[in-house]
């Protein structure tokens, strides 16, 4: 059995993890850490959680990080937190999956900044891997600390990826619009996510350039050897979880459906948790409760655009799911251990 | 392993079956039907089973049911449909779990007083174990048919049977105010169960004595010992799965609410499927996902009223996943194999 | 045109005020205040009113309140809070209509009670009508404040009266199971209204005797004739705007539902704003949008009980259209002046 | 007065006239049709509209168009039927307003294409205007016969005319991510618009160029000079009313977000209905309800991409409610008359 730790363990993705490791046939928690709520059981926050076993929350301080007790520690915390922390359980031996957004740039001036913020630990970015195993499998496969991909950037590499790989679209002026539950702006309320806000509506936020995953999409698509620029336009929709992003890119020739199948088949097909579809579109609750992301490629021959949709759950594969199939990856597990598959029907 | 059999597996109930079965560790799949989609494999019905493996569906004419090929069926069938097919199964020596109404009264002329036609296998109602573990357990070890509780049914059942088998609450006069969430309905689309007319909403239907589960709860709760009238407030509410049901007796003497939860503790207080809670309440979603009933007894002393109120997912502990733990029971599994205990904090 | 202030106009209940009195051809409104966005245009906190005109919002101490400025004053101000500011308005010669609990109560004891704090405005209460037209038309004519009726209470007593005025039900042991709409929660952002939290929910709260609406319905009841108590459930659910009234009483002696409905039909036949049905079933969404109460009296012959339903629009005839209803009452205007009647079929 | 007859008054755009006729002070209905409903009154199918008026249904056949008994009619039918009805209208000398696509394309071979079905009323095409006051008020003032615009048209139009007819963006590659709310479906029950399938969801469907608004979007962009083709991405939302479109295209030179403001204002600054941000960013809700569009043109200078947003409620703006702005423009009434302009906070 490996042993983890989870600090932030009261947010959401920390409450996911809680959840999804309850079913995990090889991982164990070893402690759980919420500031807030320190002294109580987790299942007092979350009645829902109740079956999951009695978890004390303690604060951080008050846990006793040591390699004799665990093997490693998912960090769930707020942007700039996990920075503060990640230092010191490396340094006890710990492995780390880091599920902000403090170690996903190997550049930290970009993270300083899109975050507004200065980085406190920029001698561990060169560490740290990019935690996409569809793209970075082996790397992570040895990694100590992994930086746990961004929840759009998940969903928009996954419906790109291909296409810039393979140089077919114009890579100054892709689109990505993006739909996403609510549960992505965290449990914390705010006049946003009031449900009087939320109900029968769809809100853009952070648009034209100024949502922070917008940098992250464009660092990891330069992977496929283009430099990349993107719109990315988030908007909140009346769901807990849930992200369909369409995105959009000018073909730079004419490029028939068939074509555009076989290359997502070339470079997903053999993927656990990437489905591709040749017909029918993927909508956004076909992934809820699952660890896959769904892709459909297509192209709008009238416009010369290529059209891809790809759909995930935000808690899992945008965040939590993903951040156990990381540590499967680097504990030699099967990787797909305690990860669900198969979604519901309603 | 147990092989089985799902009679109707494209309807919401069914496509549950499959779910929660492809995560059973000691049960297989060996034939599912469905009338409107034979030819099909059930992931073009339900995309978000697509990592369910593939089921193919057949007709339930085209399908073989031999004892040599499996040991039990699931029918999944509308009222009215189950009783034509369960003698041929039980005939070929295979255990039958029917969730519809057909098998669960004894006296067929309740049946077919409030289901308005008329019971053509009267012979195997005698033979029929109601299938609610909590109350049943013994008799449900050794039945080769299975009926399974209505939804309805379960809540107010788990909510009031403690108060009515100790006589505390007048019998002649109980009230279930039901709140359902919408699958309930099945997944014919109607003018009731479009989303337009459902969204922000709440329903009343087939109140004051109409709605079938009445007798169905009068008799089960006529086991207790009393006979006991009740009136049934069914509405749909938005949301999809979930049941929140609030019950209330007239107490027949002053009971302090700490008596009430120690009667509650001794009658469910070891049950793997019923959580008490003696503060708060449980609200529709904490049991969404899971196989749990949440019961909370309450006594308002200013009305001398007891309130008593049962959450459960509809199409698990109220459909699909009650009737996994019968064929647990009935194969002499652990009766919690399978069956997902832990909810979802978001 | 009657020239009118608002005082707390950045609540849901006052922006409500203010898009309805957006459409009476007799009221202009002189005077908005906000604390906490003053300075601001109205329309900025909620774009959906731009079109309402600039309305300025100031704060209350800066803001003129004298009878050559304005003949009335609404207060949509926290409980508490209406109290503190109603003597020195009625001193200066306005009309009030409060929206808030503070002056509901003739005795002051039992407001201290339920709200859990005291009342420094006592020597108003003699002097305050309860504002609930449909009983007490008369005295709101000559009435200088106005105490607006809570929501639920509303609700309840449209639902009961006619059967608590005649005598036919136990009245010791009323209940009302009330489903209710987010928006009655108020807009200060809260763990309990989150989206995530109501999304496909229902939400028991303040149950059992506890929700201070309580001894508002049995006080208002008590006008009937009999001492009452009632127990109150309510329930937050998924939805912006609305109340669905669930009640319950006894029958004390065997009562046919024609019978029910003409003794409705008395009580209620000619009220502008009560729809009586005597068939089908209100919903929660058939009053959204308007200022009617829609209420259908039945009986559950097999439990002799009365179940009689009651569906408003929280927000308007649960508040803010009441209030104008009073209003135009209180300056001799046809009393339906500016109150919205025909709701959308989606 | 001017008395209207309304064909096809059982549907959402249907009932919608109805309720805003029944606060237009110069319009009465004269008569209004359904063949499903025939010989019931209105409100026996939409109880919201219960204080609308006894509105009696009949059959089209059976009701008599002549200009003794009404001035116009409103055809609120589905695509295809309007031409079979219109030539008489007009025959009889009533102005007619078609809510449908038939009369939409002054080249039927487009319709014949786009809607898969022959034209049978071709030699009413060029009678025909198209019902977008912001760009054809002077012709609808004097048309008989007007062919109401599509939702996702009239957003798609406002967002995108300025940047067209200003030559600033590449006329070749639009996209236009649209979402819509459920009301858009009509009121048939389909699979695709059950609440399970809806509610926590986003589902694409005719993307890539086969929806029927993709040709109409072009032609009527080409009156702004230009040879336009666009990619339109339709998405059910959990929403009732309302359309969301995210309009995007790439600037053809640097342009800075205050000309492109400059702009908007030069071309809409006065329209009654539509309304243009600078800063902010509309959401789906911010128009329910009423009849505005709301505008918001921006600039993502990262990618050179103009990003436009239109919101607009899909009954009102993008139907019924544009259907009586033509209808007062044609009757040489003030244009707003009876159309709300101030939506809900809530």
């Amino acid at each position: 059995m490996i042993r983890v730790g989870i600090v932030g363990a009261s947010g959401y993705t920390g409450a996911e993890l809680v959840r999804l490791l309850s079913a995990h046939p090889q991982v164990k928690i070893a402690a759980a850490t919420s500031e807030s709520f320190a002294g109580q059981a987790l299942n007092e926050v979350y009645p829902a959680l109740m079956a999951a076993g009695e978890i004390k929350l303690a604060r951080f301080t008050d846990t006793h990080w040591s390699s004799t007790d665990m093997e490693a520690v998912f960090l769930a915390l707020p942007h700039g937190e996990a920075q503060a922390v990640a230092p010191a359980l490396l340094g006890a031996g710990l492995k780390v999956i880091d599920l902000s957004g403090d170690f996903r740039f190997a550049e930290t001036p970009v993270y300083e900044q899109w975050y507004h913020r200065p980085h406190t630990a920029k001698e561990l970015a060169p560490l740290a891997v990019y935690g996409l195993p569809e793209l970075f499998r082996d790397q992570i496969r040895n990694a100590r600390l992994v930086a746990n991909p961004g929840c759009f950037v998940t969903a928009a590499v996954l419906a790109l990826w291909p296409l810039v790989h393979e140089g077919w679209v114009d890579p100054s002026a892709l689109i990505v619009d993006a739909k996403t539950g609510v549960s992505g702006a965290g449990r914390t309320p705010k006049p946003e996510t009031i449900f009087t806000k939320i109900s029968e509506n769809v809100v853009p936020y952070k648009t034209t350039g100024t949502h922070q995953h917008t940098p992250e999409i464009e660092m990891v698509l330069k992977h496929a050897g283009h430099d990349v620029r993107v719109t990315l336009t988030p908007q909140l929709v009346p769901a807990r979880r849930g992200i369909l992003a369409m995105a959009y890119g000018r073909l730079q020739a004419e490029i028939e459906e068939q074509e555009l199948n076989q290359l997502y088949q070339r470079h997903f097909g053999s993927e656990p948790f990437v489905r591709l579809l040749t017909s029918g579109w993927p909508d956004l609750g076909c992934t809820q409760g699952t660890n896959l992301c769904v892709v459909r490629p297509a192209v709008d021959l009238r416009t010369r655009t290529a059209v891809v949709a790809a759909s995930l759950d935000n808690l899992i594969k945008g965040a939590s799911g993903q951040a156990i199939q990381n540590l499967n990856l680097m504990f030699g597990l099967d990787e797909t251990l305690g990860l669900p598959g198969v979604g519901s029907a309603v």
